[in-house]
This record gives structure tokens, sequence and C-alpha cells, in this order.
């Protein structure tokens, strides 16, 4: 990490509380003018994340006006897209439209380009009040600019992908590439995924088959799901389960493996995975709803000898990776696309 | 795993929910008749959490009478010692009085043990209605039965050593045993262990010593426990900052660690960890107050190339270890002891 300084992190972004780092801060400054390490972004759209538009949505009983007014309202007032009640943010895409001198991120004035830092970090400035956004969904048609720092992450929009389905892959690319470099480092054979249909689930499967892993196992909620992960092809075997339920996961997955990635979105898989997996084996933990606690405590009290990894949203090369895993897969692209759509 | 069914588990215990595991039950079945695969042990000591412990107090404004009967009404009615209110438990010392034909934890009638799996499932019954305890203190002496299953841990109390201390290493054998580990298995010269001058951080600095790496950093919260570890030797560098202050910590450590091991027991440590560890490096997480989404995020929005690790306080010949750097370094008990006679 030689050359971080405070500024890299954008810590002279921040306005309140001072010294706080750009996520933890409750305003940050988001001038359009940029500093000789950072990039300006004219802002086309930004994804709210799903937690925080449901809590929008739910406190504002579904009036779209109200969740716009409320949005504006936190931007305005933040400097930036972090719902103060779930602390979460989401990404936003856009075209480089400044650059300065001395910034590292390897960027140029037009690429078109979606931010995979947090929103909750993201200087920005809404300039048309949000007008052509009827507060009705997560995907804001926005006009405004956005500010990276020196230590962020972009990835440029590739152009033979629908910006849609960019975003959809890009939201979720760190599953894959820590999956892959997982499964690399431990030499895993099998590799088990649970939430195995979703965005995060699919992807990480053909990352895993990518590296080598032989042995893959799907396990997901319901006949439906299985339907389409065997029609998609990506595992070997498909297994239906309630994920949150410790002992129907480990019935249903049998021989133990050496890997175990988590995708379910809801909170109780971690004794399943743990129980899912072979001593000396790893676990990977994607799902935000995981509890470090049940995490520690679970593997402790069943004197599980399981590695256990927090899934960070980084790696190096994540989002070339998962976008040319969905390119090469016809069985991700039938998973994703549908969710695309929608 | 193999070999591992629902009973090694001790499902068999569970009487609310069914179908649940003994640590997310509701109530277990503390009966001292033991099945053939379970221990059972003739309690001496209990010893709350101290998160648990505090709650209770509190709860109850101090007063000692009261925490007593909470806890015994804790026991009666869930067969086990988990606080309702903070989900934690603690460890209990006993003596082996009944060890069924197949047990496979290798213990005999007679070995003083203590249980290194949480109370929180372990069934237990108190005989003694607590008479010999005020209510005023973590450590318990009560009478009573409790159960271990097939797959359970319990240590033999080393001859050698007080009770009291034996019990305070062993209540966090789990750090110093994974940061051996994850130095050996990382190849790690460098490491920097925050919280260095409490129990599971001066065991982590020794066990790291213990397996090669060379440069090894403690960072405390003040000037009395950096004078305390230099005094000790543990550290080839003592720095003082509040873990919970990201830029402080980053500030202090400098040249980041290939390994960060993280034992404040205070919310809010983990983007110093991530900030201290060097691109590539790792952190390992023991302290139970981790937020995983704060670790995940942080890491994401700082572009941070780190592993990061569920500290998991299960890792193969864990007690051994940590009693044998108690006994071989005179600066861990320098550190240790004093906490002991408290």
């Amino acid at each position: 990490m030689e050359g971080t300084t405070a500024r890299a992190l954008g810590v002279h972004r921040v306005l309140e509380p001072a010294g706080a780092l750009p996520q933890a801060a409750q305003r940050l400054d988001a001038d359009p003018a940029i500093g000789p390490d950072e990039v300006r972004i004219a802002v086309e759209r930004v994804n709210l994340d799903a937690a925080s538009f449901r809590q929008l949505s739910e406190s504002c009983a579904g009036d779209g006006a109200a969740v716009r007014s409320t949005v504006l309202e936190i931007v305005r007032t933040r400097g930036k897209m972090q719902n103060p009640v779930t602390g979460s943010g989401g990404m936003l895409l856009g075209t480089v439209d400044a650059v300065g001198p001395a910034s590292p991120l390897g960027l140029a004035v037009g690429d078109r380009v979606a931010t995979l830092v947090s929103l909750t970090l993201t200087p920005l400035r809404i300039t048309d009040d949000l007008r052509r956004w009827d507060g009705r969904s997560e995907q804001v048609p926005a006009e405004g600019t956005a500010i990276l720092f020196a230590r962020s992450i972009a990835a440029v929009l590739p152009g033979d992908l629908p910006d849609a389905v960019s975003l959809a892959v890009l939201d979720v690319c760190g599953a894959p590439a820590a999956t892959a470099r997982v499964t690399e480092r431990s030499g895993a054979r099998s590799v088990t995924v649970l939430g195995a249909a979703g965005k995060s689930g699919c992807l990480s499967l053909a990352a895993a088959r990518a590296v080598g892993a032989r042995r893959l196992t799907g396990l997901v909620r319901d006949e439906t799901e299985a339907a389409a992960l065997t029609a998609a092809g990506l595992a070997d075997r498909v297994v239906v389960a309630d994920a949150t339920d410790p002992l129907a996961v480990a019935a249903a997955v049998g021989e133990p493996a050496d890997l175990t990635v988590v995708c379910v979105d809801a909170p109780r898989a971690e004794h399943g995975a743990i129980l899912a997996t072979a001593q000396g084996g790893t676990v990977v933990f994607f799902s935000m709803a995981t509890s470090f606690a049940q995490a520690a405590l679970g593997a402790e009290g069943m004197a599980a000898d399981v590695t256990m990894l927090v899934g960070n949203g980084y790696t190096p090369g994540h989002a070339a990776l998962a976008l040319d895993l969905y390119r090469r897969n016809a069985g991700v692209r039938a998973l994703i696309d549908p969710r695309v759509a929608e």
C-alpha cells in the first residue's frame, strides 16, 4: 500500500467530522472542481442499493415523488448518496469529463464508466432535480457530477454489452474474482455455492470451473431455481434446501466441499455453510447479511476447522473477469439476462 | 467432516425448536444420563462471558442476589447458560465423571477439563443453587453437571499451572493458533497486532514470533500499555494509537504489514486494520465486535486487495499451543498474570 495517503482516500473532501474517512463521514464536499489527482464524472444514472431503495419506498409509503425528494435532500445535505437508515449507497454510471494530471486511475475524458466503489464515499452533486425519475425504481436517471479519488475504482463500460447488463454484472464482480482466487490458492477441487442461481452465485460457479474446480454443487431454494440452474449447466449437481437451515444444507450437500461460497442474501446462512465444508476447507461469505459473530461462534461451537473469509468486493481484475465470464458462458447469460430485463 | 451427524452436534439434546442446532436452540435437555457418545462433567466453576456478566449486573442494578437468581433461572429454563439479551455464554471447568463408550474425545474419568466450546451450546444443570457465589464476579463456583457431545472440545487442565491461569489462556487460545497458521501459510514476514497488550494480543505476538515472523509491531491504546508491552519484549516495535481511528492507525504503523491481527475488543477497528495492511496482505479479525459489513465495504471502498479472515476460535492443537506460549514466554506471563490476579 505504498504511496497511500489520506488524500488518496479522499479525506480532503470530508467536511464533517474532520479526519474521518469518506465512507464514515457525515458530509462530503462535492465541488465539481477537481484536484490534480481526481477524476470528474458526468453522471448519467445512479443505481440505488436494493436495501436502500426498499427502505426509502417503505418510509414514503410508496409515494414516488416523496422518494425522489428524499434522495435529493440526502445528496444535497450529505454531498453523497448514503441512506442514513441503511447506511448503504449503490453505484453510478457516467462519462469521464475531466482527469487531473496526477490521477493514477488510467481513465481518459470520454470514457463511459461505472464506479465500483460505493456511493457511500463518492462526492455527488445532482443538477437536474432527478426530474426524469418517478421514484419507483432503483435505477435513477440523473444529471450531475461525481468525483473519484486517486484510490478509487471505476470500470470502463464495454462497447459490446448493453449498459444494464454491464451494470448487473459489475455490481457483483467481486464474488467471481474472489472465488477464482481462493479456489486457486487453496487448491480446492470441490466447490459448493449457496444461492447458486443468483447473479453472484452463477458467476462464482463459472469462475470456479474456469480455474479448474471439478466437483461443482449449486444449492438453490426451490425447484424453479433448480430447473433454471440445471438448464444453465454451470454445476455438476444441483440441490434444493433452505440455506438458513444448517442440517438441511448439510443433508442436501452430502459430502462436504473443499470450498463453500455463500451468495445467499439472507441472514443465518453461516452455520449451514460451515457444516457443508470439509475439515481444513474454506468458506467465503459474500452475503452482506452475514453475521461475524454467528460465523465465528458457529465454527468454534461445531469444532469446525474451516478458514472463513470476509468476501472482499475488490480483487484486482475483478471487473474484466466477471464481464468475460458473462460473455463466454451461455449458462451465465441465461440466468442473468432475465434479471436485467425485469 | 466425514462421520459428522446431527447427533454428534448434539441435536438430540435440543428440545425447542426441533431440528435446531444446540447453539441456536431455545431449550436443551440437560439430563445427566449420558448417551454412548457423550461425556458428563462434574462442574466446579462457570466463567460467564464478560459481555453477559456486564449485562446481568446492569439489569439487576448491581444486586448480586438478583444476578444469581437470574442466572439460575436461565439455566433452569433453557438447560444451558446463554444470556438471552447478549446471546453469549462463557466456559466451564470441572472433572470428567462419566465417558460413553463411543465418545471420540479421548477423555477419561477423573480428568480435570475446561470446555472450549461455548456454554451457549452446552447442556448444563446446576444443583447447588450457586450458594457459594455472591453474584458479583464472572467466576461462578458451582456444582452440577454438563454434557459434551461427540463433536465438542475440552482441554485437560495442565498440572503445572494454576486453574485461573489456564482458564485465562484457554479463553483466547484460538487467536495465537490462527495467527501462527496464517503467518505460516501466507509466508508473512511482518505482523502487526492491534490490541497487543491484551491476552489474545500478546499471545498472538508470541505465536507469530514462534513461527518465524520477523518484523513484529504491537499497537496499544496508551502509554501505560506501551510501557508494559515494551517491557515484555514481545514486539520489535510498540506504537500507540486509537484503533478505531483509521488514519491514526495507519500513521502509527507506518509501512503496512503483511499480516494484521485485530484483538481490539471495540467496534470500528476494521478500517484501520485494512489501511495498516499491505496490498496482497491478510487481516485476521478476532474481536467479536467486528462488523462484517464494515470490513467488506471498507476494503472495497479503499480498493484494498487484502484477504480478510473471520477469526475461528477452533484450530486443532490450539489449547496446547497457547499454554506452551505462556510457559515459554516471560513476556506473555508478565502481561497475563496481572489480569488473572485481578
